[in-house]
């Protein structure tokens, strides 16, 4: 008989690192006092930070929804779960180091290209372990609740999965177009959360009458 | 049938990027070791830390308390909600960056009358995205608990709705008179604290005698 | 009839603003890499910042066993406790500020008693607001989950109230002797952890046999 | 009788802190902007910090693993294990101060050594507070959730204990050969993640069939 882990606990910490690498992006947006001249302009001078933190927050964002849609379809975790759970929040909570990276080098020739490819292979470790976590899940029936059906299943990998070669791809991009990359970086975090799907057999909680 | 999201693991990540962004704050506030010599004075110097610090925790705090408000009347979530609420989340860990260069830019010539505008405009969106949150349930009442009246969803849209004209007069007045407008920044968010209201009906956890 | 907060959501954001509190305190300790020529005097060197982030780890440490303890005796909030735990969160939150203060001043002449002081009244005021927290519950015992005894009630008031006294001493003693009420701080830190005492009836969870 | 502390809220305030600690290592990984002529090479010139962010990552994470072992298995906490374990929140949270320290001083002759001792004492605190924690539940069977065996004590005991001999011989190691210290705490921590299991009888949430 397999090793069994209770999810709730899971869910906290990792809602907890979540939160945090999501919060943490603000910290590396600064404009110098030096620019207070004209703050009008170094505001706005400050475009590349924003676009990487919209693009980090909504990934974050998009891999927590995901990560909500994997552990409410879990009867309880085994100790592969956790150990990849483990790997995601590690890849997840690095973020904040290639973002800050790529948002600083995008105005400099010598430095754009490797940061942002640096950047996206970031995202791809993310969207790769995540597709694993979900991966392990579906070959090991035994891991979900009663009600999930294999519709639910692969409806879930058709939506974790296309992101690691999107990934692959805006990354291949970045070697030659890094400007066009940072923008296809955030179209496919603004997929991931227009693409996820609430359940539609979740029950409504407590008292609940014929509604 | 509508998708549904389970409303406890939103709660918890929400509450987990309130909670950071409203105690990063402090990491901006620093007396520099060269004003060491007259330290009560320095301490004292840095008051538009302080009142950038309090007006920002109360603010959340006061976004904290609606949010409380709106999600226990929810009997699940729809994708919109869960949408608008990651808006709201990536609006509100936004706050420490305007509110740092606020509290910076309040005393020089140059740069305070943007800093404070930009700085109202970054209340302005929080309060607008948290009043649609609470618009959306209110226009859908099939995602509303069983017992939630009429009444208390008219008091929540009169709680919400305000605060989004008082920062579009408060970020308009900050272009003539900046200080007064961070004046107004604070006493909003006191105000949105004072007035949020409990639930008359709401039911006390376990083992409640005839009270 | 009073309006209500259920707890259990309060007291999520108020740990999540607890542990972050306590955990930013970290970042404040750093040794300069000049100083690596030497490094093990470099890190014994540091002594104030440890002083600092262990004086300040078990206050807030003691503040959330308090808080534990009060709101477990919670049948659940009304509007009054919801503001005075936000004004407490608040004043928490603000601890890492002058605690680094304290330690940088600590070795200079000039700085050393404004900054002890300045720290002191900064727990002063969180000792003061989880004092008022209680002080609230013990007045409306309409708050009080059933089973809770005038006792305990008391218990919790002598538990809680002598801080404010030894804060008030400790911050006057800190004018003439900065380095010695840095120690009182300590140790009324420990000794509110000392005499934290867990419930003596409290359930245990689910399935407990005749133990 | 024994005063008794409830678990749930304990384990929601150990995972902040735990989740804050993992989180806040990215902070001080860094690529200095004087780099960018050639950043491919200052990119993998930083490994000293992501050797320190994935070593202290894991070794949490795995401190985590354990300690979530640990609270499933008890009933209720006494004063002892709220004390004990609020030692290891403050050891846990201190790890990103000697990370960051035994990154910046690897490639300086001078510091390294000094630098992963002290490393490699702030883990072996860890160990031993996380070792002490159990040892006080495994002592006091009245402290553990009835269907508790003794051989999930035992089992557990040798999970945690072997890893304070590890440090202890790990640290000595480093007086010597610092780098080959440093992959020994990274091993350690590997393993400890590798060793942890899950719970055979973990009784699987809810409406579970004849599985």
């Amino acid at each position: 008989m397999e090793n069994r882990w209770a999810t709730g606990r899971t869910e906290a910490f990792s809602d907890g690192v979540f939160a945090i690498a999501i919060t943490l992006l603000v910290l590396d947006i600064a404009v110098p006092e030096s620019a207070f001249e004209n703050l009008p302009h170094a505001i706005l001078h400050e475009w590349p930070a924003y676009l990487g933190y919209v693009t980090s927050f909504l990934t974050i964002g998009g891999i927590w929804l995901a990560h909500h849609g994997i552990f409410r379809r879990l009867r309880y975790a085994n100790d592969r779960v956790m150990r990849i759970n483990l790997l995601l929040l590690m890849a997840v909570a690095f973020l904040p180091y290639p973002t800050r990276l790529a948002a600083q080098a995008i105005r400099s020739a010598d430095a754009e290209r490797a940061a942002i490819v640096f950047y996206g292979i970031s995202l791809l470790v993310c969207a790769t372990l995540l597709g694993a976590l979900w991966g392990v899940v579906a070959r090991d029936r035994s891991l979900l609740a009663p009600g999930v059906t294999d519709a639910e299943v692969n409806d879930l990998l058709l939506r974790t999965t296309p992101s690691i070669g999107f990934y692959v791809g805006a990354t291949a991009l970045g070697l030659a177009l890094p400007r066009v990359a940072a923008g296809v970086y955030l179209a496919i975090a603004v997929l991931s959360i227009v693409r996820a799907r609430g359940d539609r057999s979740v029950a409504a909680p407590a008292e609940e009458p014929a509604a």
